[in-house]
This record gives C-alpha cells, structure tokens and sequence, in this order.
C-alpha cells in the first residue's frame, strides 16, 4: 500500500475514461481547446502529465497499460506506480449495472501493476455477480500481496428508487462499508456534498482508506479544490482525479493545488 | 465444534449487519446516543465488547476479519473464536433473495476462523443455486476440520404467498430441516413466536445444532431475555446476539443476563 | 449393484422427504399418532426401521448420511447399504422444476454410499440443466464403480399441457427410456395406473432396473401391495417404500408384506 | 474416419429416438405390427440389424452404448463401429432448441466410439450456447484421434419466420458451411426436396462430408430409395437411416436397397 | 505482429462470410456469374486468391484452417499468414447481439495461425459478457506470443438508439477506444464516411492499429479504392477485404489496385 501512497497519502490520475465514457470526455476538451501543450486522447499526455505533476499513481485499463506504461523508461515507472483497473464496461447499454472483469490480479501483476480497482456498482440487481467476482479479487491480490481499491459506486434502479441519487450520504456510506466489509484496502467514493454526511462516510469505511472519486470538471475549479479540502479534513487519504486536471486550462498548476492540500 | 461452544453452549456476537443494512444500524444508535461508552460503527468496540462480554464467538465477514480480529491480539483471538460469514449482500435491490459467496473456507480458515456461516434463503426462486453452493461448502469445510452454520432463513415471494410470515412454524422448521438434510452442523433459526412451535423446529433440525437468531432490537430487553429462556427451555444451543446487545444502553449488563440463561 | 440389492430384489427405505417435503410429512404422522413406537421425523428411527424390517438400501441426503448413518454401528452399516440423494430442493417456489446438485459422487463415496440418486424433472424448461448434470454423474459414479439411480420424474408446465397428469403411461414410459439411454443403472418410476402400461415403461427401460416409487400413503394399505405386486409381476426389480410404512399403525408388519411379494 | 465407412461410403443406423421422441417412435411400430420379427423398443434387436444389414456404423446414446453395445461380442464390435451422440433432449417442452451435453469425448471414447455426434440447431435463439460447445467437441475429438459429426438442423423460431420451413434450402445449405466452419469432418443434413438445391448443399459443405438424415418413415419405401439416390448423386457421402428401416415390413430388404444404390 | 504486416502494411483477404451470412455470399456471385475464373463458395479459391494476390494474411475460422490451409504446401503457408477467427454466429436470430468462442487460442496456435480475431459487438446488451471473454483471448495470446485483432463493431439497440447507425464517428471512436484499452493490438474498424472523422477513430485507438473493414462490395469499385486511400491518408494500417475482390469481376486486378494504394 505505502507504494501508491505518499507521506500516507494519494494522489491518484485516473485515467479509466476512455472505457466507461468513450474519447468523447477527451474530445471536448480537445475541440475546446480549454487546455494549452497537449490532447488528453494520447494516454503519453497523460502519462507525461502524472510525472511531471507528481502524482502517487496512475489509474489504467490493462490496455494502456501494456502499450504505455510497460514501455515508458524504468526511472518514470518508478516514480509513477501503476493502478490497473480489473474491470470496465461501455455506457452505451442503459441496462442494470454490471462490469465485467476484463485482466485477472495475476495478469496485472505482469503488467507492473502496484495495486488494482474493481467496480461494485452497490445495489445494482447484478450486485451479487460482482460482490462474488470482487470477493475473489481480494483474495488473489492479498496472495499477490498487492491492494485492492474499490470503486464503491451506489447504482441501479432500486439505488434510484430507495435513494433519490446516487451521492445520497446514507447510500454512499453503504457504499463505503461494503468495501470494508469485503476486504478492500481502500474505497473510492463520491462526495455527499457535505463536510458532515462525508465524515460518517468515512467513518463507516473503518480501516479501509477513502479516496475521493474526482468526478465531472466542477464549473470553477475554486470548487473542487474546496471539496478535496473538506474530505482531507475529515480523515480522507486523498483524492483520484480526472477530468477536473486535464480539462483545465493548465493540469499542472491544478495538479499543484491539489498537492498544496492533500500533502499539507 | 467445541471451539465455538462452552460447555456445550453457544454465544455469538453477530455483526455483519453492515453488509446486510448498512451502517444505518450503527448510526441510528449513535444518533440517539442510547449506550455509553462508544459507538458499533466501529468494529473494534465490538471485538472488545465480545471479549470483555465473554462470547464463545464472534461472527465477521471477511473484510473485518482480516483488518481488525486478524490484527487482534493473540490472547483476544484464543478467548474468541472466529465465525466469518461466506456470504453477504445489501440490502438495496428488492429482487428474489440471493447472496453471493464473498468468502471461500480456504481463505476463511487461512484468516483464522473455527468455524463459517452461510445464508440460505429457504424457499426464494433462486434456492436452487443457494442449495448447491451451500453444499459444496459443507464438503470443503469439513475436509478442512471446521464447523458449518447455516444462516436458515426462509424468504421471497413464495414463501410470503403460502406461509403468510417468515417466522411461520411450518416454514421455520423446514428451514431447520434443510439444514440437517444438506449437513450443516449448526443452524441459525429466528424465532417463531411461542415454545410449542420451536420445540418441533429443534426437533425437525436433528442433530444439527440451533441458535437463535437475536433479530432486531425488542422494545424491552426483558422481551428479548423471554425468548432467551424459551429457545433454550426447548433444546435449542445458544444464540447470536447483535443488535439487542449493541443498541442496549449497557451492552455488557445485557451480555451478563443472557449468559446466566445459557450456562445456567 | 448387487450390494443394493437381495436375490437380485429391491426394497429400498426412502427418506429424502425432509428436504423435499419439509417436516410436515412427519409432523402429520406424529400429530395422527397413527403409529405406535415412535415418530418419524427422528432418522434414527428410520434407521432402525430399515435394520428392523430388512431393507436392501436405506436413501438419504447427505446430511442425514453424515450426521446418522455414519456414526451407525459397523453391523448396522453392513446389513443395510447407503443410496445418497445427490440432488434435493423445497417445495416452496412453484417454478419450472429444477433439483440442483448438492453432494458429488465422491463425497457420497466417502460418506458410504454403495448407490447414488438423482432426480431428473423429465419435460422441465430446465430438462437441459438436469441432462447435463445427470450424465456427469453417470460418468463420475460409474468411474468410482458404484450404480446410479434416476429419479425420472415428468413434471413442468409442458408434461401438464402435452400429457395431463405425471402419470400419464406415455410420459412415464418416456421417462424410463431417458433413464436407459443416459446411462442410468436403475430407474425410480411412479406408478401408471395399470399392469399393461406399466408393462410397457418397464419394456422402455431395457436394461435399465426399475424400482417403483411408492409415493403418497394410500387410504387402504391393501391397494399399495396390489400396486407392488403388479409391478412385481411385469418385470419390476423391487420397490422404493417411504410413507406408506412409516405412516402405516404398524410399519414392520406393513415391510414384511412388502417384501413377501419382492421375494417371493 | 475411414472406420465408420467402407469403400468410402457411410451407411449408418441411427437409433437415438428413444431420447429425442421417446418410446413413442417404436410402440407405434409395435402397435401397427408392420414389421415381423421383432419390436425396435429394444436396442439389441437394432443391434443384431446393425450387424446382419452391414452398417458402417450404428449410433447410439451413451446408456446404450454401456449397456448393450459395450457388453456385445467382440467380433460384433469390429464389424459394426460405434458413433456415440454426445447430445441430446426430450421432445417434451416447446421453448427455442437447445440440446446439452450428456456425454463427454474421452467418455465417448472410453465406450468405444470411433466417432461422435453433436446436434446443432443452427438459428436457435441458444445457438451461441452450442457452438461453443460444439467448438470445444471438435477440438476434443480431434486431439483424441476421432471424427466429429454434426447434426446440422436449423431450427427455432427465427428459422421458421425467415425460412419458412426447416428444409428451405437456402438455410440447409447454411447449415451445412457451419459444419465446416467450426471444423466437423461431417454433417447429418436433411434433404431439402430436389437435387439441384442439394447440389449447392454439398457444395456448401466443402470438405465436410454430407450424409442424409433419413427422417421420419415415407409413406411409400421407393420415396426414400428415391432421396438416397438423389443425394449420393451430388456428391453426398451415405445416409443416416432409423425410422425408414425399422419400421418397414422388412427391415433387412430395404437396407439391401439402400446399399445396393450408396455401394454401387 | 511483423508475421503479418509487410513493409508494416496490412492486406487481409478476410473470408469469415460463411459463418456470419451463410454460403448466400458466395452463391450470389456464382449466380450473378460476375468473376470469371471460380466461385468464392469454394475456400481453396479464397487461398488461391490469396497466394496469387500477394495478400499479407488470410482470416478463417479453425474449420477452414484444419480442412484447407492446414493441408495447404508449405510455402504457400509461409506466403501467407493466418489469422484465426476465434468466434462467429449465424445472422439467424435476430437478438442482441452476441458471438460465441469457437476456437481457444492454444486451438488457433496448433492450428498454425500467426494471429487470432475476436469480434465485439460494442454497446449490445451482451457486451459484458464479450469483453470479459476478449480480456482472456488477451492474456492468453500474449502469453501465447501471438498479436490479437479486435472486430470492433458497434451494434445491437441501445447503438440504434443512441447512435443511430453503427458508423456514427462518435460510436465507431468508442468501439477503436475500447480495443486499445482492452490490450487489442489491431482494431477492424468501419468507415466512418469521412476523412476527418477517421483521423479521430484512428487517434482513439492510439498505438492499437486500424484497419479497415471492408463490407458490402460497393456500386462502383473506385469507391472502395477511394475508402482504401483515405484511412491510409490519415495513419490507417491496412484493410480487410473479402466481397469487394471475390466479387468483383477480376479479383486480381482490383487487388493490385488495392496494393497500390496500400504499399504506395
């Protein structure tokens, strides 16, 4: 675990887009041109960006992977450890959530991986599929001697019905105590929108370390940054961010914020 | 067996209410603040609590097994064995009851346990694929030398649609019965609400041993200690206490007048 | 084969209805008190019954072998042979009927078995499901050297709509073919009705035994030994008796006229 | 594959009625009384035909090979090779076909067979289900040494609301290059009514091998003899025959004629 | 990879028609009698084809590769390459789309191809299950040392719906995206219609590469020609060709036309 952290805490680019969204996330930002020296569809862009920004990990599908990461220069691997994310889906079919597992703990090791991510979509009707495959992950990466990361992301038309939306602090919560529960090492987690709700949120995770899933680039990036402040201060270990760095106009100078806080 | 048991007597402390409710159980307590020294959100007060309260075991899922017992002391582990429940789901969907295997007994015992649980939902559309995992669990743990306790619990559309309630004595007792039938050694039965109808649920259960099963918290503890006496009056082997425990204003004075029912 | 069987002859003690019937099959015969020594819902009862009366097998879950038969004493075992029930399920959902596998063959083996059962719901939706699994079970029980017995059953929406009853003869005599062309050493078939159509579905059979299945206590005890003895008389290899002993007032008296038409 | 033919040519009994229609097919037989000497119920009667008409091969389910083919004398054996059908269902419930396996390749092998058979019913909604499984059987009997042969039936209710009937040639033919394709060394086709479209079959067909599955009785035997003239013109490699032989008044006559036009 | 490149240009006569459209491909050609020399139905023309074209790999499923160029000379097979299909369907039923695994990769490897193709139907409701079965083809390839050629082909009801046809730019530069992040090392792509959305689809797969898909045999050869130059004009690797050569009225004509373009 210390691997992916830094003085205990992270900073995580994920970078998991392209599978679950599609190049459109990064062909925006393209056509926008709302950030200056590169085009975040090259996964090089954002490779370069994790280094130069210091980043404690870089999130990847087994893909990428294996045509970046594991050719990019030995010092850089280093300095940036690898996060393969297990699994991965399309949104192109609205139908109950499930994703499927798409590398095995040992093929990620392969690949250089430090850690790996798997997403529950908590209250899915296809939790069970999931809640089974995620039980085996742990145990294979515990034997690996590698962590677990967990998605824990609240899902689903009885997420919805039950909860109204999926940032619910009582479902997130939920959420976070699943992936304790399970045997994650550690949870992403959407914010609740207060300092509050989050702290129980982290609260129930226990043992398990929470880090806040970036989510959508915020209107002003003034906002985001208040809310990695709010979750460092109830006891979150740190924050995986996207789109929130490199839609901006300068991802470093965001990266550097963001460090400000995280590694106060 | 006797490593779970004194003197031929059961006490469990049961907490995998946070996978199966989510903290809420936890957190309605801590709002109404309704017992003294700390709050079940976090699992180590419940370790100490079944260490302090003398419980022949406690029940995990394997997430707290390998995060708080398994980092227990030595002496703690010796006094309070291990049950992990192998499966687990939450509560969210309301589709035909099912819950997946979390946990294999290879990786239970290897995280310490004497003994595994598992829940079976007598009587749900998906019994069937409940009935064979189950089975497989009989054979692999008593390859391994352990002990297996069946979570017997009827449930889904069809047992509401021709028993009316799941703690219907008919249904109950068959419940019981299944357990017996597919091997397990223990079972873990709800109450069914007077002590004709229970002394024919141990009955039907052979010599698989019955626990009951605390439930929810009753409005008055002495409500909860009749039950006590009428499960243990008629045959039954202890029970798995949590919530009427934990929500209690003193959880230990509670512990104390169970026990004094039990090993009486 | 021989070891289930007397001068070539079947009279198997079948107890598998506290899995597929619940302990109500029991209770109504204890609530009667229409036997005199005991209470069948006890398998030790049972156990004694098919010593007392000289069975050639005794059936059982695999709970029941594990927890009853095999703590039984040495003679006891010897003098009458283990048939294990690999499959069961409850009667409570009412769907296209499925009997999911609950012991392997060589955890029967290991549990004493000298024979092994398994139920195929013949004309099921989920026919595919059983086939399969059937000739699995052929294939593992014939490698350990011990017979199989099919529990051939047609039931399901379609055997209502194409055939009326269950015990239609062309269906029946269906079912027993399936058995012989699956590989089946013996086949448990309901009654037809009467001696020429029975004559048939024996016929279909081949090579494959046929056992009758004594199903549902008759009014009159009489018109269970006609049923025997008609079966007897085209070909049938012995009987697979259940309620119509244990709820008869005198079930060792109702054994011995039983098996004066088997051995005759 | 030179095994199962002579000079060539196939000529195969085929008798795994008794799975896919029942005892039905051959009690009608019995019932009409139309042929003299004996009753196609029972499986050593088609055996003795097999060896007394010189088939090249005789095919069978798995509980037939057991237990009458394997228990045949040697000398019979020899003569007359052993195809086993690895698939296989009741004709009893009406949902999209969908045949399981019931018999594995090293199975099949262990019994004796110098070849096996696969149904696939090619347009099935579960068509998915058994290309994959038929894949995996080819590549099993090809390791083993043995050939495959695929019972390429279109069927379901895609077939029949885009073809029509299952013998519209534009779907045989497509059925038969899915034989290819997947890699069987021959397939069972149904005739589709004239010589010219059946040309394209074979054609369709490559280096499969076709045989004609002969289908239910003709009302006249020269209508068959007809059909096996017309498919052994174009290329075809013999006939899979059952119904059209057994149910004749004289079974050893018409397969004199078959092999009189399949040898000449 | 380089086993199937030349000059790092792809030119794959891809011949897998007979599984996913039936021999109606080829048997309209034949009819239509418009190339001279053969009839594509007739896959040693398709080898021929290709050793005469100078083709850099020719796609077949393992059927085809164990009857045809498994038996081919020698140096025709070091000529040309082989690519395996690994799965295929019928167009029979009309479901969501889903292709089953026919062939392992250690099958493929046996059977002497240099490269294995899986399709994926990005966006049906399938996808799961497709992508979870393409992670394996991966891994196992790798391990296997060979490349893996990803169709990536958009389709089923919620691509209708979102996407509207399934060469909208947005869907096919998802369907790129997901083969890199998938670990596909060549993406079979379709033309988007335009060279500027092209340059995006090519951009998204990143360092997988892309070839064309080459479809339906156009109206006019020129506008294949012209489709072949504009994905090579915007970083294309080469094309998969099958209806526009054998189609065609001289397939080695517009080869070399092709080859041109390509190898320019």
């Amino acid at each position: 675990m210390d691997k992916i952290l830094r003085n205990g805490k992270a900073l995580f680019l994920a970078y998991d887009h392209g599978m679950e969204h599609g190049p459109v996330e990064f062909e925006k930002a393209h056509e926008a041109g709302d950030h200056e020296f590169t085009d975040s569809l090259d996964p090089q862009f954002i490779l370069d960006l994790a280094h130069r920004g210091g980043y404690t990990a870089v999130v990847l599908q087994k893909g990428l992977a294996q045509d970046y990461y594991d050719v990019w220069g030995a010092d850089e691997r280093r300095e940036v450890p690898l996060i393969i994310k297990l699994n991965g889906r399309t949104n192109v079919p609205e139908i109950e959530p499930f994703s499927p597992l798409i590398c095995t703990v040992p093929e990620a090791v392969e690949l250089g991986a430090s850690a790996v991510g798997y997403t529950v979509y908590v209250g899915s009707e296809r939790e069970a599929e999931m809640l089974e495959i995620f039980g085996g992950i742990v145990e294979d990466a515990h034997s690996a001697g590698i962590p677990v990361i967990g998605w824990m992301y609240p899902r689903g038309k009885w997420v919805t019905e039950k909860y109204g939306k999926d940032t619910n602090p009582e479902i997130v919560a939920y959420g976070a105590r699943v992936a304790l529960e399970v045997g994650a090492d550690m949870a992403k987690i959407k914010y609740t929108g207060d300092v509050e709700s989050f702290t129980r949120v982290v609260k129930s995770a226990g043992r398990t370390k929470v880090v806040l899933s970036g989510g959508e680039k915020t209107e002003k990036p003034e906002d985001f940054l208040q809310v990695v402040k709010d979750v460092m201060a109830v006891g979150a270990t740190g924050v995986a961010v996207g789109r929130n760095v490199w839609k901006s106009k300068d991802p470093l100078k965001v990266t550097e914020e963001i460090k400000k806080i995280i590694f106060a």
